[in-house]
């Protein structure tokens, strides 16, 4: 990777590396919290999307060496700072509130990743990178589910905490 | 603030100070940037989206005051890791790319605002704290008209970098 980013397919692969990065300190982080959620079905969202988070790394994984380029993670600052303030968060909340936290952290995470897989799948076209763009297209998909998913157990879930 | 999260409302007013620190964060970082956009129409939304974020802050304000809460700012570690990891792309980018860059940061701040709010509106609802659930409302849909139209204007710029 040059120092620079002299073209939209270098800024591409610096994001590519961004992202991978960042499903990789999310794997870390949910195999840490999810079964701290009390909710079962929250446990379970939890779970299912630590499974799924590893299929996207994978994904990823064939999005680079579909563009011949080696597979390289970034620490992601963005990534270390939500999940910095989740834990802390975390920390701080008593067991009553904790998964209302674990909601709020979780879909400041997906959102992060909306916003990466947006701009990649909008790079992905225009550099007519297409396997690339479908399967990253697939991760975007899956993001946007999950925090869906998220918003529906957090209102069946707050009504019981307020 | 008590140290301690003990109940969602304590956890309402957490996550208001972490949303009020985010906004000054990036009132600063729009400052410094809005005016490198090359294209006119990007330098436009930003420069508007700067006027609108301010008026955002005024809202923030407002809602800890409708809650009886003295208004506070917390620094906002993911919106650090955010705005710095754009610093840093910005500071590689060469000038060609720069507007494509400049739209990628900016809906990562956007979808972090849109995931901060969702909660903040969501929480407002289950303690009925009505004005502060309006007022941050207003937010979450500006959030989400300035993520609109940027996903517009790249689709324009792309067409012409890659």
């Amino acid at each position: 990777m040059p120092a620079k980013l002299r073209s939209l397919n270098d800024a591409f692969v610096h994001e590519l590396r961004d992202i991978l990065g960042a499903e990789k300190q999310v794997v870390k982080a949910l195999r840490m919290t999810s079964r701290r959620a009390s909710s079962e079905e929250l446990r379970t969202a939890l779970a299912e999307h630590l499974d799924q988070t590893e299929g996207q790394i994978g994904r990823i994984e064939r999005a680079f060496q579909s563009i011949g380029e080696t597979v390289r993670a970034k620490s992601c600052a963005a990534m270390t700072g939500i999940l910095e303030e989740g834990v802390e968060a975390l920390r701080k909340a008593d067991t009553d509130i904790l998964d209302a936290m674990l909601i709020g952290i979780s879909q400041k995470v997906e959102h992060y990743e909306i916003a990466a897989y947006g701009t990649l799948c909008s790079w992905a076209k225009e550099l007519g990178h297409e396997e690339a763009g479908m399967l990253l297209h697939q991760n975007l998909d899956e993001e946007k589910q999950a925090d869906e998913r998220l918003v529906q157990i957090a209102g069946r879930l707050n009504q019981r905490v307020a």
